[in-house]
């Protein structure tokens, strides 16, 4: 650690070649693939939340946009084509120094099935979501509002900060901008 | 540069340490700040494109939120003070790894003036934007469809992709998704 020349705070600084690595919060980029209403999930193969439903989604890579990662993921973890929309929810995570950008989507066919960092793959309707065994709170919170707005017609993005409240009792609050 | 256990890529690996440190597309936040229907725009003090105009913007930092990175990247380079409202434009730059988030807001009072990383800054008209003297694509392309949205009422949030050719020659185009 080292405070870089013109900088006024240590960052990571590499002995060998000077380099300087910044450290900045990372995207989160991944899809809501939807199939005649229903909603396709994967079950997670890796930790954090081993074992746990979630939506297709990781971190963004250099050189692409957030849609190709978004679909680059859906591929990934759930061997899943998908056409993607609009964005739907934004939200930041700043105590993980991570933002996700979640995107509405069309699963294109039904040949789908576990990736490497899946246990299970399967398409839900919104009465059958195991809302006690999803990974993360952004997701439930995601597809919370998602289903709400459906059934309103709504089609807006929606954006708020998901926030880890102090100690080790893993409770959140949530503010929505909208 | 070392493949991790468990890779399969690359990555900047610490000698030292072991640290790796993963490349990810970095967030760049910033404010459209309006006041009775002028726009604030900061005169560069810094490379790149030194001299030109653009809105207050830069890398979200950990530990904060995108709405909080862009009012701190405003006091920062204009020191005014803005209510940060919605996400306007978000477009993804995969040529330079670098995604874009550019909000609605209001400056809060005309008590502002040039930070460290401008020359000048100052309110500008829609008739008296600097077009021919914007810093950056993604700017010029925001304020146009800003105040092209402006007019027709509308509020919504727009987003693309900006792409540079290839070659030497500083050409860009433009996806939207909308």
């Amino acid at each position: 650690m080292q405070v870089p020349q013109g900088d006024s705070r240590p960052r990571h600084t590499c002995t060998a070649c000077g380099a300087i690595h910044y450290k900045n919060p990372k995207v989160v980029v991944g899809c809501i693939p939807e199939w005649e209403g229903r909603i396709l999930l994967c079950k997670r193969a890796i930790e954090p939340r081993y074992g746990l439903w979630t939506l297709p989604a990781g971190f963004m890579e250099n050189g692409e946009t957030s849609q190709q990662g978004a679909a680059r993921e859906t591929l990934e973890e759930a061997n899943a084509r998908v056409s993607v929309d609009g964005l739907y929810s934004l939200f930041n995570l700043p105590h993980i120094d991570q933002i996700y950008m979640l995107f509405r989507s069309r699963l294109l066919d039904l040949d789908f099935g576990p990736g490497e960092e899946s246990l299970e793959v399967r398409l839900f309707g919104e009465e059958e979501i195991p809302w006690e065994q999803l990974a993360f709170p952004v997701v439930r919170e995601t597809l919370r509002l998602y289903f709400s707005d459906r059934a309103n017609g709504g089609a807006f993005l929606r954006s708020g900060d998901i926030v880890r409240e102090p100690g080790e009792s893993r409770r959140y609050h949530i503010n929505m901008h909208d």
